[in-house]
């Protein structure tokens, strides 16, 4: 490859100039990580040299068992934490070898004894029951070794991840610390680095719950250790895309170690870990919009699904178009969870004519709970209950702190 | 009804015990405008007094026509802005007059000569094709007068329907405003007084677009206006609930009528102004989630849908079980239009081999398109196009502002 210096009007970049998919771009990736596409014709280029990839020596560490640490288990499961570019296509894949972890954060077997376990190689889109059970399993394997958990996991679901564990690994007494990377880690510019250190570090302490473990910000500087139930990938490439909504984080892991918490630590379990494998499948996360039709929702019951959350409008509501559908789906025995599109804020079905009609038809209003966790808890809930009357408490029942209570209505 | 006083542990709130929904619980209207619901075997309750509505001494302004302001058509479509409080049930209804703007924001017709409009009388989740054409149709009507138009529109779906007009209203030579509110006009702690004033403030400038004119903190100082295609409600009760998305809002419009521009004016039309009445109605906006089942998408290509705006993971992703449902319906001429869940941040499908098979299967990025933005979009253009080249370059290209391109890719 060519490192090239690219003028377009008044600005000049350097960098290695990397295969592009359409040949009227040139792609330039920058010293920095950042990768640059330019039109063709814009541009001015001169090659100012020939690339190598520089060989790092890596210094190897011997995995010696040091008795004065915990022990953290990392588990893979493939994702851009995992991931390497394809300089032939441009496009990262899933290269994850757990022996690779010690050449990337070498840093991190200072901070506790390292078990790697790969259990997945998948990009998280691909995510699914069947491979959260693999996952949950594992974790449950891991932590009756009295290993802490750290789970490398692709961004793009990792929350839904986390809200699925939160709700189905019981009685956890030690942590569970999702994390991931927004760059591949042989990118300069990568997060997975301090991603890494600051999960392995949050995973020493005694919090003993599922979180997401990710940048605080744009810069290496701490990660914010976010509630497994009350985060959302907010921005698609940004280091910093986990945010917690409608709560604060639970700590601030600074990249030189230390550690700021904003809530006490958890009760203590006395019972052995375990995870709750009793799932309801057939659960759908249905998106309310303008001019949705109702056939998708009577198709949605044809098809024997036990339970819908609608991402309504505003404080929960649906177009008054939908009524009849929901009103037969509960007459049929399918439960129907209402949450907000809004992201922010909370349901509240009793402000207006229309929320209260839902209600009245048999919609449970989830209270602050996300769309995908209330979908992950749909998932639980109606594993264990049949009847309504059970589900309804159970769905507006804190599990795992996915419900923060407020008594301001508006 | 009755002004009490209830004391909760060491707290003590005053207030106007208004009529619950639930007689477990006491709901306190406090004289800020908000209303506390407290659990009645938790508080204890004095009687301090009875309430008696104040009956504010209306000053009747004449409509008198200024020849040195500009003209402003109020078009009324129901929503919050236009609603009360039902005391009887706690819940809020519908009640527009056009007359009433005149009680409720006299000051607006020191601005501008007023021309009230009562269009539609809904709560914007009912919102619908059908009535964004009467809306669309009565737009026109009043700007071929020489009138600017600010809309008043419930909430929920407000950046729906701005981002519909933005596509479908042609040549404007005024501005478009929305504007609703989050708390009744008849709560004290409305901010439909502010909205309406800054958005008819608005209204006399010659930003020829449709924008959304919303409060731009908690509290009464200012209002951002917001792109119809770069906004949208991020919060279920907040008074700032809209926000710029992957943008800085237009403009900000203090409650003392000044305003100030961050972007240059936008060109002149010469053309007479027109509502582009061509829409492809079957456009389904799809949200992508973990486990979810092919056989919705084999549905909607059955249900004959034109296009279907996939709200994907991170960069723009589908879990693959999608890839063989989604080439059966480009095959059969579905358009598949990508956006991301994420909300911030742009679909790139280059980084990631699944992407890349995505836009192999023909699914088309669409940038930093919002879903909601998109959807609309789609009808708008599938409207007009027929060939799969023609809609993928008219998704990709900027229309009404919605894109914002972007030479960094990752």
């Amino acid at each position: 490859m060519k490192r090239v210096k690219v003028r377009k009007g008044d600005n000049v970049y350097e960098g290695i100039e990397i295969p592009s998919v359409d040949e009227k771009y040139l792609v330039l990736k920058l010293d920095n990580g950042y990768n640059i596409a330019f039109r063709r014709n814009e541009i001015k280029v001169d090659i100012i040299g020939e690339f190598e990839k520089k060989s790092k020596k890596i210094e190897k560490k011997e995995a010696r068992y040091r008795k004065e640490l915990r022990d953290v288990s990392i588990i893979g499961t493939g994702g851009t934490i995992a991931s390497k570019i394809d300089y032939t296509t441009g496009a990262v894949y899933p290269a994850f070898s757990p022996e690779e972890l010690e050449k990337m954060v070498p840093e991190i077997f200072e901070l506790a004894n390292i078990y790697p376990r790969e259990v997945l190689q998948i990009l998280s889109e691909n995510m699914n029951i069947e491979k959260w059970k693999r996952v949950g399993n594992a974790v449950i394997e891991e932590i009756n070794k009295d290993r802490s958990i750290v789970i490398a996991h692709g961004t793009d679901t990792m929350h839904y991840t986390a809200s699925f564990l939160s709700f189905t690994l019981k009685n956890l007494s030690l942590p569970v610390v999702l994390t991931g990377s927004q760059r591949s880690s042989d990118r300069p510019s990568s997060d997975s680095r301090m991603n890494l250190f600051c999960s392995v570090k949050f995973a020493t302490t005694d919090y003993n719950k599922v979180v997401i473990c990710m940048h605080g910000t744009m810069e290496d500087t701490f990660c914010y250790v976010h509630k497994g139930v009350k985060v959302r990938k907010n921005h698609t490439s940004r280091r910093d895309a986990f945010q917690s909504v409608n709560t604060k984080p639970v700590a601030k892991v600074y990249y030189n170690g230390e550690i700021e918490f904003f809530e006490d630590m958890p009760a203590k379990h006395e019972k052995r870990a375990y995870f709750d494998d009793k799932i309801e499948e057939k659960i759908f996360l249905l998106k309310v919009f303008p001019n949705i039709a109702h056939e998708i929702l009577d198709f949605l019951i044809d098809q024997k699904y036990r339970g819908i959350v609608l991402e309504g409008t505003g404080l929960g509501h649906t177009p008054s178009i939908l009524y009849n559908t929901i009103k037969r789906g509960i007459d049929e025995g399918v439960t129907f969870c209402m949450t907000s599109q809004c992201i922010n804020g909370r349901v509240n079905m009793n402000v207006y004519q229309t929320g209260r009609k839902l209600m009245e038809l048999g919609v449970i209003p989830c209270k602050d709970m996300l769309p995908e966790v209330c979908y992950t808890k749909m998932m639980h809930v109606l594993g264990h209950a049949r009847e309504s009357d059970e589900i309804r408490k159970l769905m507006r029942t804190n599990i795992a702190g996915e419900i923060i209570e407020d008594t301001v209505i508006l």
